[in-house]
């Protein structure tokens, strides 16, 4: 069974090649009755969009969103939501010379074996350019989810050693006030002095033809208490599986995450008290999550990415026939992917949430 | 939609709670054909049983596992295999302070809340009591993929501060003799001399009515290459939405995984090479995936493991109508889940890869 | 995939052979907090039950249901139900003349060629046995929607050439009034007089060794308007799915059905009218169900037995070897299904309203 | 959960509405490889495309279809194929009169109700518009099992009370003169003679303003032995769900259908003979499935439809305030849907077949 969909009940299938015709989306179990602004959509993006900044790629994409369906008056109708973005700036030819070549840390392998056939422009589906429909389905997520208050907002904290210290953020305002500082460097970072210097990394990686990785930071705010499905559908589960499905990741933790690992239960646990007719916690390295369900404490987890697979520097490599070659990246490629993944990582976990909020409503009777 | 399954094709969908009568599971998509050996099941539960060794938790089950349907000859039918294991040793008095409290760090306020009710005794379907119905369907799942060459193996590389450096494992002999270290000690560290301190310092925690964290690495063997479905169900995705299930989990990673986000694309790319027919790459980084394809390289993962949250000491706490309460581990729990944990994550491994085996069926015309 | 499951939300799993241990049940999404009433499943479990009557098998099941799981304080907790009914009268030295051969119409030969290998003991997984576990998992589903006060009820309307006319059952009262005749006779049909008749008839096809097919109909009373997921999980084509999962089903019509298709648009339509705050139509002929959405009128359908396949007269046969063979009915086995397949009818039909009704909670915003 | 997508293995999700920008369907789970034929996908569309012939609605459609994705040099990559079809040919003023009004027999109240909102605009998304998604999907799982030498198809059997009698299609070559004679006349009769006469009757329910309903026959040959997945997916279960997604479906039979129920055992049984190597049914009641899976004999199934709902002559109704209003069918609809439901059957069936034929792939190991 294929695995192009995301959610059960907010259901999220995604389609499109690299170099093809265009990619998009049909979310299958939005709720009718959602007032749709595709200024929104549009919003997320261009957040996402490549060519935003002289640090990112400079392919040149509108990454203008249609919406096909589902949506009258601008109002969702309980029907599918399709969603489609036109390719506008394909460079077939940047990609000839690994027709029946194999890129390192590239899936031209895999998709070649597992397939015995693919689509080398561009690296087909296994390109980020199908991020741009997760993106587009994540902010009709986002519309959904802020009607029942729940803010996401992710933002870069590592690039290469280069790390945010300590974060203060636990009021809304707080919160909407370190959102505000993200959105407002390039690279989004919430500590702009480190913005500057995760900048300047990312310039002088390019100008050495090589690329580097980093850490994403999302918080969940204002989530009720009640979502996730225990056993196999736990919140923190069905978030770690959407964050793996963005390219580059190669780590998730939540929580006190591996940190926790080296910790006594008396350090980590999060004892309870009351305030007002809320429960709260007074620690809360459980993330927001307790037995799988959040707990309505902020949900905060990161998401590590390894550096981009496309370098400029030569690499050995085989071909299909198994024979030696060397590979260069050509094509129009990311020195760092994390400023372009924010913005993928809060779509992805929009989905989640979107789709527990939905499954919730059975839990009861 | 409720979550108690996991897979698609190979499904397990478990049951159970730690007081009631028993658990299990209910494997629909095991195909027909395959001996089964009941002797298999149960060394797997033995790995996991409490009482196993003076470190883990005291309660005395024997755990025998029962094969109710889709065996028939000791060969599968194709039909559902239904697995049921017997409470045995259920002490719900220990949980009778617990009835209307809140445990810190534990699911009973999330339960709560999410259901409107729930089995207060030994945490009722929250408790890692479930993991034994997983490690009995994976043990099936690891016959099922055994008949393909693969070997799932985990072991302990981190309790406390003690960590496990470099391993070797590169041939499946030396596998096997690594394999063979980590069962001859009751921590099953593949170090023997640091397993030895992993113990004192388990029993320490304990004397101190305290508990302690750490990580389990899992090496997936002789996997085909193909293995694993983009763009949302990529090997990575389906395997941390896996380990996430397993109680305590906070942290995942394959290959490089959160080094990785400091390094440059030149240092963590890994080349290709061919030696004979086989194409292999010359390190290893990817963890034997690639656009979410396994790429016949080992698969190898670290799963992060918090402390048990339940403690002797006496904790702060809420009761269900918001009154401050204090709250004692009473029961009979381990110190340090990691020994016990690792034939479950081995069972969660190889039921993704037994589903993905036989998903990848249908890859090619 | 294997197809051990049913529905979505409310998701139910069964397993187990008509001669191993036992057969039984998971389900997956029944909400927390409903009471459950094991007299009531075991109420279904009777009507069910082989050796009933005369003109049943005689196999001897007392078919006791135990509940393995989710269910605390008689009250479900969320989590998944299990249910287990022994096997106690199993014969399986009766089918020994069929370890190697194919009875007509039945699925010993498609089950030996999908699978490569089956049990033949009573026909193993396609023993009509496996309703028991589908009707006690449709009795804790009529108990759900009991709580939105729908009722399900079935009946016989035809047996062989012998068929009720027209039944009036407008209101509540007097369908309840229909189901308590039909829950006088043996044969569950609500025309006493011809019940008798029917009674007659299958004891004399009994004589003769044959069996004889027939038609149940089933009545869904106070259904909410909503309930159906256009395009594909329309009411009626989840109803059908369901009804031809049952041994024996060859025809499914709802409404007007078959005999709609010799009719014009204005015999068939259903106008509307306004009674108080509700929309009503003057006739029925849509059955309840219109676009694949219940609109509040009665949902009534058909569903058309062909006669068991088992025979006592001696048929033509082929072994595995593809050798001409004579095959005998041996066993104990029903002249005529319709009587204890109308529990059945009614616990598929309630598993699909269950499911609609939970999956209509997502429908709006 | 919504439901706009049918299979599992092999999984179309359509979406669209009938006024919409278009319409169209994802296929996730397509093997790579296959070679695909546009021209043939339009076929099929052309077959069911309005304004073909005097006897169907005059909307004028070009149903031309676009392959957004999945497809590279004309073969299938394993990915996502996408499809579209514009819409061209709306007059939406035509439904300005039924905005707040109910249509009888149509879904127009049951939308309303369920969503609490609705495209009013041609049936928005319960038009039979719709079903060109499911055509152009279909004629592409076609073109999947057609590697696998299936063929299927179908024919009108039945229009008012003209019904074609016995029908002889033994060999592949009868089967396909059969098939050829249907396609020769436009009710798609396969007996000419009553061909005419069904085209009059259309001819004359036209001219009163009224509409016809009828019945497809559908055949398949060459299915393999072991498709179906008991005990909830059997073949006859996932084709009857199939068929009751179209529009104005109301009965479905296979087999011997509700013929059968008046039978006796020993005149409904199929029994066994060996031929060479393979082994047939000397008759075939079982309509080529036993217990849920393929026999390899002939499949072959009926399909009820009611009249079209939308007819000239002025009807009684109701509007969202509950107020009486009179509705008169406008805009531009077929007398008789059957010429046109011929490709919607058997893109259905494909479907379920291509589906089953994937899914079959995980039963032996």
């Amino acid at each position: 069974m294929a695995g192009n969909y995301l959610g059960e009940v907010f259901r999220v299938t995604t389609f499109g090649e690299s170099h093809g015709i265009g990619i998009g989306a049909v979310i299958d179990g939005c709720p009718a009755g959602l007032e749709l602004s595709v200024e929104k959509i549009q919003k997320d993006l261009d957040r996402r969009r490549p060519g935003q900044s002289h640090i990112t790629s400079q392919r040149k994409e509108s990454d203008t969103v249609q919406i096909l369906s589902g949506v009258f008056n601008n109002r969702t109708l309980g029907t599918p939501i399709a969603l489609f973005i036109t390719n506008e700036d394909q460079r077939s030819k940047d990609y000839d010379h690994i027709e029946d070549a194999f890129r390192p840390s590239h899936a031209d392998y895999t998709y070649q074996a597992k397939y015995g056939f693919r689509d080398h422009r561009g690296g087909g589906r296994s390109s980020a350019r199908a991020t741009a429909a997760l993106v587009a389905a994540g902010a009709i997520a986002k519309q959904l989810i802020s009607e029942f208050s729940l803010l996401v907002g992710a933002f870069v904290t590592q690039v290469g050693n280069l790390r945010v210290n300590k974060l203060h953020h636990e009021s809304e305002s707080d919160f909407l006030e370190l959102i505000s500082v993200v959105e407002s460097n390039i690279v989004r970072c919430p500590d702009q002095p480190l913005a500057e210097q995760m900048i300047e990394l990312i310039e002088q990686v390019r100008k050495e033809g090589d690329t580097v990785g980093g850490i994403i930071t999302c918080v969940v705010k204002n989530c009720p208490v009640g979502l996730g499905e225990p056993l196999f559908s736990k919140l923190q589960s069905d978030l770690a599986k959407a964050m793996f499905s963005i390219n580059a990741v190669h780590g998730f933790e939540y929580g006190s995450g591996f940190d926790g690992s080296s910790k006594r239960g008396s350090e980590n646990n999060d004892v309870f008290y009351a305030k007002g007719d809320k429960i709260l916690t007074r620690t809360n390295y459980s993330g927001g999550i307790q037995g799988g369900i959040s707990n309505g404490m902020d949900i905060y987890f990161r998401v590590a990415f390894k550096p981009v697979a496309t370098i400029v520097k030569a690499q050995e490599s085989v071909n299909e026939k198994g024979e030696s070659v060397e590979v260069k990246g050509r094509g129009r490629h990311d020195p760092c992917v994390l400023p372009r993944a924010v913005p993928i990582v809060e779509a992805a976990a929009a989905i989640v949430l979107a789709d527990h909020l939905l499954r919730n409503r059975s839990a009861k009777l």
